[in-house]
């Protein structure tokens, strides 16, 4: 079998078993299931229940802690700076977005800046609890001890790929945007590299200097990762990841020479914003359905690929499956079973494909 | 003579004497010829004094108000909109900023989205009102009477080249940085097309979808230009001009559709952090220094180019003009010749080269 459906409840309640077995609090173990079941619905499978025995080990291990709660270093009417001191990042991310929309409710803007928590996975899978109040949400994370990608013009690595989210309510569906200011992320040339494939455009810099699209380039011979923009525009990438890094590290006072210990460990940025502190929800969302109407009567250059709000993808895969049953593929299911194993967890009932 | 030299004292007072004579009031006078000054001496010649006469005419038809203030729509603790209604946006910018600094250093962070100003001009001129007391700025504008970017995957005109601007502080030079969202200005298009040249990349799509470096292809054929990310990655730069506009048309509740008529007037979004109110000034100088510093000892890939901190060749020409004087080339100064002329004022003293 390689491939199955499992309902979300039952895989929910698999993934907060398996964590409070491994030595999770209750409600931190529901909220990483939480967590990562939200990955896997909007169809961010690399950052879904694939992470599951990664999460458990660490917790297993006590570099995750499974208990306690955050450490509030400083706050201010609209700002509050933590430190999770090794809480997963599963469990804070969701509670930093709560508390930075409180924060917007009464302040206009609120945001939130974390450092030393586990990795946080997917950051699409904390922008709804934003957008279905009808907030802004804007998410930066960066993992302080890796280095993958490049300033412009060097072939050095400096900057983790940081990855880049936001979500914006509208009267339907929510525009959800997760992307990353490299010209690829690592997982990719992972699974070109895995694959034998090369990348399907120049996005690595040898460490001589020369850009490539061999993956090879990367994972065996230490070049970069180009930054957005690529040879010719990478400055702007380049600055983007500054930005990511100065608003993350910088503002938790908690940088690359603090953080070389620190495996996957997330520093991140969570902000709010709420319109009806500036011109009202209403008019908010009456210029942003304009323009992406405007955007969704564009001419699109092949015309069987109409262009597309971002997210719109993600919330078909979460249609599809909360009614179908939550897809988990042939990389994700075997470790699933061998997790329910290993810490005797009843695995989740598979569904008719 | 092609161009020229002045004192910047002498071109402040030239320019602040125009704008009077065009009917503006002195403090918007002054206020405006130092917005045009700092362009030029951080050396952003298309985006200062060159702008002058537009200013002028701007003010003398009544497009631009020379007095009155803006209106506050709306605020809260960390944040306000206001309605600069036609007000020069040289002069209500660095208000703005100004305004987001005083109530960063209450809340935290302090934002302003101002709608309905005429030009900015160069974003960056107005990042060291920040950066000078050691606080974070983000500055957006979108021109919602223009349209000339794509959205990706199309080749229709939806965004305008929205500029994106940091600036950031450190125990010495600041972090400067002015981009925009899209592969390249329309004011470099023009450019080469001027000078019948081709663009030095593909920045262009074609109304049927080719992909082309042809400046004519704009300027004449009614093409838009390529987001950030070109043909393979302009997912990101579309989403990122989606937040451009939803961050500054969208919260000041005052869209494409009624801004028709605008002409160059622009939306803007400015938000000021104080890093004070999170890890502190200090802790968050040190990772700023130790990021930045990484950054410049990095590999380069041509030994004779290192790695530049953004800012860095603007505040070389911020110095260099400072000490001999503001240069002013061969399309700015006859047109400021010409404004002295018209209104009769005195035309600043001309330096030895």
């Amino acid at each position: 079998m390689t491939q199955v459906r499992v309902t979300k409840e039952s895989l929910l309640t698999f993934a907060t078993a398996c964590f409070a077995k491994a030595g999770a609090e209750a409600t931190i173990a529901k909220t990483m299931a939480e967590s990562l079941l939200w990955g896997d619905l909007l169809g961010f499978r690399t950052h879904g229940m694939r992470r599951l025995p990664y999460n458990v080990k660490q917790l297993q291990s006590g570099a995750a802690r499974g208990e306690g709660s955050v450490q509030v270093l400083n706050s201010r009417a609209a700002v509050e700076t933590w430190d999770a001191n090794g809480l997963p990042g599963l469990f804070v991310a969701p509670q930093a977005v709560e508390k930075a929309c409180t924060m917007a409710l009464h302040a206009g803007t609120g945001t939130v800046v974390v450092r030393r928590c586990e990795h946080v996975a997917s950051l699409a899978a904390y922008l709804q609890i934003a957008t279905d109040r009808g907030l802004l949400v804007n998410l930066m994370a960066a993992t302080p001890a890796q280095s993958s990608v490049a300033p412009a013009g060097s072939s050095s690595r400096v900057f983790s790929p940081n990855p880049y989210a936001i979500g914006v309510p509208t009267n339907g569906a929510p525009l959800l945007l997760d992307m990353s200011f490299s010209v690829t992320a690592a997982g990719k040339i992972r699974q070109a590299y895995d694959r034998n494939e090369l990348l399907p455009w120049p996005a690595i810099v040898t460490k001589t200097g020369e850009i490539t699209n061999n993956p090879k380039a990367y994972i065996e011979e230490g070049g970069a990762i180009l930054p957005l923009g690529g040879a010719d525009l990478g400055y702007k990438g380049y600055g983007l990841c500054l930005q990511s890094e100065l608003w993350t590290l910088g503002l938790s006072g908690y940088g690359r020479a603090e953080a070389v210990a620190d495996g996957e460990q997330n520093t991140f940025f969570v902000q709010v914003i709420d319109p009806e502190a500036f011109a009202g929800k209403a008019a908010f969302v009456r210029v942003a359905e304009d323009l992406l109407t405007r955007c969704l009567d564009a001419q699109p250059i092949d015309s069987s690929q109409p262009v597309r709000i971002p997210g719109s993808g993600a919330l078909a895969n979460f249609q599809e499956q909360t009614e179908r049953g939550v897809l988990l593929d042939e990389l994700t299911w075997p470790r699933l079973q061998h997790c329910a194993k290993k810490l005797g967890v009843e695995s989740p009932a598979v569904l008719g494909l």
